[in-house]
């Protein structure tokens, strides 16, 4: 039913030895421009700055999450077997397609511009872009079904488990490829080894087999270590700080206040207001470094300073966030005339390696006991159980520059 | 005044890439009859039933632990500052030479022999062998100090703490080893940043920086997970369950009982008494190995199947203990012939992933705050301190036939 | 006598495992908004578009080179004792800053553009820059020293062999790291081998022992095979043809004819003369991805084209060059009313994994024999040999639009 | 028609992951006492005591080939279409067992002992044995099928390229996996990517597709490099020297001459006659162990002293082989008192990466041109061509005790 390329293309990737596709559609989707946007957007945004070599994009990451789908319905039996050939194709062009509506520095930005790249994501595939096309044209209906899986409608919910769960492809993707390339190896776990204990039982529930809850847990600690190691490492906040500070200047500035060429980069953000998906289509990092490089010429003192920080690497430094320390801080940046709108953040970041029961139940994974059974992980791992029943950890932190004399 | 090497010698290693000697003392003892024997013993016992590839031995695992301690003397500043050269050299020969007591199977064999190899280290290296005589000759008084380091009875504990401690370079090596021939990532952690974080206080105790605590969160996850992935697997617990029972038999049966050739081989350990270190030198998995050959021929029907179960990898069964289970597979044992002091076991083991404060507080890590002050690490890290605090993992198996019909 | 940092600073590179910085000059140049700049030029120019993960930018590769050369200079004893203090901060700084002349797609555009990165870089240390700057006040004269070693001028040659010669760090690194982000394994090669038989005689030539001369066998066969398969791919070059031909474009446009926006990107380029360094600083990748951006909406139907199929990745095809072949295409484009100026391009490659005794002696390889005299590479290995009597390999396609029909 | 097993079993493996195993007979034939035998034969010899982590057997190495061809007749589409499923089960088993008649020490053993591990290999496989049972038992006929693949006298001659040609999957595996096991990278090449270009023409001819010619001639580079970094090594040729001494030693001295002990394990070797195969059970390295250790006791000083020396790593040391060092060595060797038979060996090897056209054609690799037309590798790569026509490459050293005084 859905047509196969000539031959199967294959893509060399440093995660997976090769990222495999043999469908038409999927070679279709690829070969978009809304798919190879998606170059220009990096997977960790601030994170390079900490980790010189992590200049992968989402392009990269996306298509790993579709190789590990794809592997997913071919290659474990009872998923194969749960899902019809249509399912199929319809998850893995989800896993493809689920980080689409991404934009620039999207996580940090989200905050201060009002946009949601969930939505984004959901728009591209079916508001009438090359994308819509592409999926329309090959099967009447597929486009809805496949945004259907990214916002949890799907009619049959094991297609939105395996992208987007506490067991999923997207997170099984991003933990090897952040580890591959910040070069550190707490990301790393034994992904062959899930795939091989995956289980679906009657209900399209995804389970594994008691016997690989060593992996699981292994597992979690990876996500766990990246999250206090990588993406939440204190100068990769600074990064993102910084950006929020110039952002909250810009939008404070108004059109009127920034020079026109800078402007234009960053109207439709600043502007506010629902965005055009052919604005939206044109930023990307590369359209924001030359944003920030103009900024670094314009008038403002302070948007320029902050764009100047953001492209030289003159971060803000850090402190653990105190009432003592904090108003010491912000005292001594008073007296020497900063504007603390723009110069002061506070950052309070929590992680657990792993909470169960989710208000949807999608956070909980569920492992099949020797005798059948089902039950969640902390019953049957003594190691989960300790870490949900123990304190949490987290971090808050307040940035500012480190002109400053304390 | 130690002699060295007319240039570096380097020795490839896969898991450190070269082992570095330089040293005319560690080089002799390499090349001593006594290390070479090490070579003849694997050092994960049974687990190359479970782990066709774990067939490495204690010879390699002495060179690494050897090397790890040399890079620590060398290149963790706070160590190399805090010993002198004579402690240097004395710690990495106690490192090299730590495992030099091992027998074939010690670890599965001490309970049924009354050996330990712990003496057999000391008197190997103090007791006039060829290894006594090339520390001597290196330096007088080098033998008993090595010993001392080995046996927790240094003049100075840091250089106990480097080769026998919660964080010590055996630990390093053996799990970063062991994980590299079983083929599984369980064992891996971040050694590089582990040396780059550790401190030596005023009092001569080894800590980390707290800033490094997530590498040594990440080490003892993984020490854990090789424990029940590895060293507790049932498969190599029921083989050597079939050790001890085939040793059992041995003593049973006695002197007169067992073929000549055959007694020849196990004589020292069956005999009883005080081991000369002559006969010692002589046991190996090679004359083991050619024992069980031999005892597959003898007339004992006992001895003979068990020394087959072990030659060919005809193995026990296991289950999980139980009083119901445990008597349902007694009475059947019984029902068919089995004589259940060699045909039924039991073993139950334990492990938590850390736990501080032994009687000797040599079972704690301590971390070094920001502020300088030593806490214990379950202090530092709220995954440690959940983990201490949650429930402890056993596992409690019996081992038979599985020939029999339940 | 030259400063140093506080405490050792250390940088994650999965390539090298840590780089290490303990010199203050050195760190001052890692943080200046030059060096950062590296940040926004990718390593491999168009060869992300067929490995999706070589995002790499020159920033990193600048960092490996660096840190292969401390290595050299510490850890090579021959080289440690050739060198005086002097000469090693010269030299690693070198390597640091040896590609800091890089603009965009340098080798693609220095064609069309007349303008040289050898030059660039020697401009950016020596011409009041902030480089500059630093390098002066950390010593005087030191900028003129560094920029000498890149200009093959040293006083000591050796200093320009450690970075440019057939056995340089900056093959060394680019090697491993282009495998690395690639995920290829054509580049690997024995890294430490090479570094252990490296001496240096007494005229200051750098040699390898001919004990080694098997990890020098594959290492070339490694760059053999890069070559090839990364660097020399077919639609990599593509990639590149098309780079090549919008810049023909734009120039034969003029500055009057592009719109100001896009025109301000690539203004100094399309202009010719003499680039001024402020202008060169602001041309990096993400300027020229907005120019991009904006010349896909521009009025010229040939720039707007050349520029999409940049950014969306349409690519031209490809043929082995030949009379007829060419004709033929020729003839089919000039039908379809194809502009043989933009849509028609010609490329030979070549390359011989190695050919000794360039005009400078730069291009051979000395090895010492075990008799102590000095040979030439292809006088110690039989492999180079019949490979530099081997005939050489050649590449020459054609490369125009897949959307004609043939 | 081929009974599988209940469910698919893994074996973990550091090389290929995981070896995956659903059909009985081969699950059978891997828990044969026979099978087992091997992990008590190296896969290396003595290469062991250069790379000190070459412990690994025969045992393994059988497993990974059998995991390669078990991938090539399901995952190489053009080979999976050639076969019928019996020929398929045939070419798996005939990997599994192609090593099956390899007895201690072999290769270096062979030219003194009169005895073929291939013949015992295939008198193994038919000659009434376990493994024979299991094979007919699965299906009539079977054994012989096996054992002709093995002999090259299979009716489908496709099925013997797969386990014995220059690209077999024998060479695939032990590359890779002697490189892991040493620590080299000299042996690593891309196997994913050889697998993707395999072909099969109309006349059951393997060939590669000439876009992966790449592949090989890395894949020829990496077995040339690992002859002579590691089967070729000196240190190993040593080793293998003085076993053959110790075996024509003991040949000589005959049955009587041998304590009883030390004789037993060696008699069949030394009797000459054909072995059975219950004598020839018996001869493992472990024996062979329990041998020398023996012989260091016996009354005879040569066959002790070299014995010794093979136990204990005293080897011989080496030189160049030219006739005025041999009549050097050979005057000083007598005028000490050795006696020259056992104390002087000469060895001449030779290695070319690549020789096509041996007498049966088997040791050529061919290419399918994009053409479709199958040519000689060396017409398809200018790299091997230039090999082919160098000179080669030989070494030819003597070796003899350290202790003389040249």
């Amino acid at each position: 039913m859905f047509a196969r390329t000539d031959e199967e293309k294959v893509l060399r990737d440093p995660v997976h030895g090769y990222i495999h596709v043999s469908l038409q559609v999927v070679w279709d989707v690829i070969n978009s421009a809304w798919f190879q946007r998606l170059r220009r957007i990096r997977q960790l945004g601030g994170a390079y700055v900490v980790y010189h070599c992590a200049e992968h994009s989402r392009f990269e990451h996306s298509l790993g999450v579709y190789e590990i789908v794809r592997r997913m319905v071919t290659e474990v039996r009872d998923i194969a077997e749960a899902l019809n050939e249509r399912e199929k194709v319809t998850v893995m062009l989800a896993a493809l397609l689920h980080d689409i509506g991404h934009g620039p520095y999207s996580h940090a930005l989200e905050g201060v511009t009002d946009t949601s790249h969930e939505e984004f994501t959901c728009r591209i595939i079916e508001e009438d872009t090359e994308i819509t096309f592409i999926l329309e044209n090959c099967s009447t209906g597929l486009s809805k079904e496949v945004a259907d899986v990214i916002r949890h409608k799907s009619a049959n919910p094991l297609l939105t488990q395996l992208i987007s769960s506490q067991l999923d492809a997207d997170r099984f993707d991003y933990l090897l490829r952040d580890a591959y390339f910040t070069g550190t190896t707490y990301g790393e776990y034994d992904l062959e080894r899930i795939l091989r204990i995956m289980r679906v039982t009657d209900h399209n529930q995804l389970v594994v087999k008691e016997s690989g809850v060593y992996a699981v847990e292994n597992y979690i600690m990876a996500r766990y270590h990246m999250y206090w190691q990588v993406y939440y490492h204190p100068v990769a906040r600074s990064y993102e700080c910084i950006l929020h500070m110039l952002f909250t200047r810009l939008k404070d500035m108004g059109k009127d206040g920034i020079q026109e060429r800078a402007y234009s980069v960053f109207a439709p953000l600043i502007h506010g207001g629902t965005i055009s998906l052919d604005d939206y289509f044109k930023m990307d990092e590369y359209t924001f470094g030359y944003g920030f490089q103009c900024l670094c010429e314009c008038d403002d003192p302070i948007a320029a300073d902050l764009a100047g920080r953001l492209r030289d690497r003159r971060l803000f430094t850090y402190a653990d966030s105190s009432p003592q320390t904090n108003r010491r801080i912000r005292d001594r940046l008073k007296k020497e005339g900063y504007d603390l709108r723009y110069y002061w953040g506070r950052d309070e970041v929590k992680q657990s390696p792993y909470v169960p029961y989710g208000s949807d139940h999608s956070g909980s994974i569920f492992v099949r006991g020797k005798d059948g059974r089902t039950m969640e992980l902390s019953n049957a791992s003594n190691i989960v159980y300790s870490l949900i029943h123990g304190p949490g950890k987290d971090d808050n932190k307040v940035f500012y520059p480190q002109e400053i004399h304390l």
